[in-house]
């Protein structure tokens, strides 16, 4: 490791004396490349990974193009990492060398902030992404798309020996994204009537987890082209057209939550109106501009309006271990490394069912 | 009582057997004047009381003068209501002649719904209104500037013996609006720091029940002059003039919740921002425009926004109970009944600390 002073002359490539082969985007046009960088050596608390699988999110997207100005390039992204233990430190009794497991959208926080001491990492204000984060040590952190990752024992979760890596890797982001919401706003309870607006990559999967909890589903959608496979794929017992005012009018005060997973800009008005009397709507798209909020409709019926982002590492094994239980995984396209950059096109378009995963194991190498 | 056919042709004061005398607005100028219209006879599960101090809540100008546009003329305003009992019906135990009790903003709900099997009667969707609404005969109900009132013994509440009926009638409606939220939000915990938005009616009685719950009690206000009283009068632990960039921003992440009582159009994300994680900011006043909300801090914070309307009956006696025991009441200017209009008028320009009481008791026979 470099001296201080001249850290941040030091290439990614010297940083660290582990060499890592991964993809990065090195300048706005988002475009991914070969990238050589470097990892730390695995400390006693560290569990290092032969990534095997990455899923691509759309928060990706959003950062290899510097969508939300705080991208540091180059940048190498990938927050739903699934692979094998290949050596762990010697604090580590929850994982050995050869153990399935996950990283999700962060690989440190604190450890004893308030929101720490909850199980809420993803809300500790040190938190520390897995991919364009400065890291503790100061270096920048580099996610999944990538050979191999070393993680704090802390942020590795073990992953269910009979879900498939690929399709389980997108739970990591948007498994816990949808799921969390739902524990801790009581969206779990069997009978319970939840919507989920949007069928992507989070929605899609909140269907699942809804199913799973014994609810009925309502997926809301721009789009009538949807309603089959909601319905007669991901099991969904109804399906609503936004814009049918008379099938939204009919469908008023049906709803004890709602997931809303849509990040362009939309009229939550309606959808307000769909919920019954102390119901929810957990916003866990984040739409670029501000919504226009009525506030009458929120106070006459007693409704709530949150926004929540990933989980806590406790929710996140608990998200994968009832995955595992229930056979949950996200629909996929599985891609070749050198598919990604057309696979970020055609995400970009909302061209994929529902979540590429990007082979990493077997195609990344000759990427 | 008259036949159902002729029903809408009946005067007020012939629709039912007992004669009562109010006062009322018969037109959009929102002018109040004697009225005399009638209540019905006491029924087994009703209480009649007779009426001694009415509060003034906002919401009676905004009805007085349709600017929700679903005002019924003749409208006799007022649901902060506190008297005593004299005739109380034959299953009517809680009660007997004497007793002092308070009515609030509803008389009647379905008593069968989810929201009412959970004692939030305030959200059935039949709940019915102290005034402007259509009673189950179908006559219109007229509110607390008046005489006397005929309700169903699960609307009353106890008023405790030492608490003052003039200050303590405004708990009625503005207490319960903001207690019950700081109940039902955990915003009632010794320690935990509450914001108050807004420095009216609402807001200094949330101050009070704050402060009786121990918590630490920031007032954030559009204006310094407000600050004195505050702190000194209100014991409020801290001022913040939200146009004050630097204040805010020293506040920042300082808030487990927010009680917002403004119902001006106002920029909700500073606000936002004064939350800690998993914040809560609880609207109790009624924007008549849509806000503007960030979804974005929601998400990063885990933070809620949420609407509530006063509060069920059960969370109405706990809340009078506790302002007994606390001695909390509102700060209140008492004023005779033909003092009403000109009070109205000082109430749309704010000029009030922090309510009116009408003297129904003393003075509105003369009115």
């Amino acid at each position: 490791m470099a001296a201080k002073e001249n850290w941040e002359k030091v290439s990614p490539e010297e940083k660290h004396p582990r060499k890592v082969f991964g993809l990065a985007a090195k300048d706005t046009s988002g475009a991914l490349s070969p990238f050589t960088f470097s990892r730390r050596n695995n400390g006693d608390d560290d569990v290092t990974i032969k990534i095997l699988y990455c899923g691509i999110c759309h928060s990706d997207l959003h950062t290899i193009k510097n969508e939300w100005k705080n991208t540091i390039y180059p940048i190498v992204p990938g927050h739903e990492i699934v692979g094998t233990v290949i050596e762990a430190g010697q604090n580590v009794q929850k994982f050995k060398v050869g153990d399935k497991v996950g990283v999700g959208c962060m690989v440190n926080s604190c450890r004893s902030c308030s929101s720490c001491s909850q199980n809420l990492e993803n809300y500790c204000p040190k938190m520390i992404l897995t991919y364009n984060s400065v890291n503790t040590d100061g270096t920048i952190t580099y996610g999944g798309y990538s050979d191999m990752i070393v993680v704090d024992k802390h942020f590795v979760v073990r992953f269910p020996e009979n879900l498939p890596m690929d399709g389980g890797a997108p739970l990591l982001c948007a498994g816990i994204t949808v799921y969390s919401p739902m524990i801790n706003f009581g969206l779990n309870e069997p009978g319970k009537h939840l919507g989920v607006v949007g069928l992507g990559g989070l929605g899609h999967v909140a269907v699942k987890f809804g199913k799973a909890f014994g609810m009925k589903i309502t997926v809301i959608s721009t789009s009538l082209r949807k309603k089959e496979e909601a319905i007669n794929k991901l099991g969904a017992d109804a399906f609503l057209v936004s814009s049918d005012r008379e099938q939204m009018t009919a469908a008023m005060g049906t709803m004890d939550g709602i997931i809303n997973t849509v990040s362009a800009k939309h009229d939550v008005t309606p959808l307000i109106f769909l919920l019954k009397a102390h119901g929810k709507m957990i916003m866990v798209g984040a739409p670029e501009h501000p919504l226009e909020l009525p506030v009458f409709p929120l106070i006459m019926g007693g409704k709530i309006l949150a926004g929540t982002f990933v989980g806590g590492m406790k929710a996140t094994q608990e998200m994968i271990d009832f995955a595992g239980k229930h056979n949950i995984t996200a629909d996929i396209e599985l891609i070749r490394a050198d598919y990604v950059n057309e696979a970020m096109e055609r995400l970009a378009k909302s061209d994929v069912k529902y979540r590429f995963v990007i082979d990493v194991g077997n195609t990344l190498a000759t990427a």
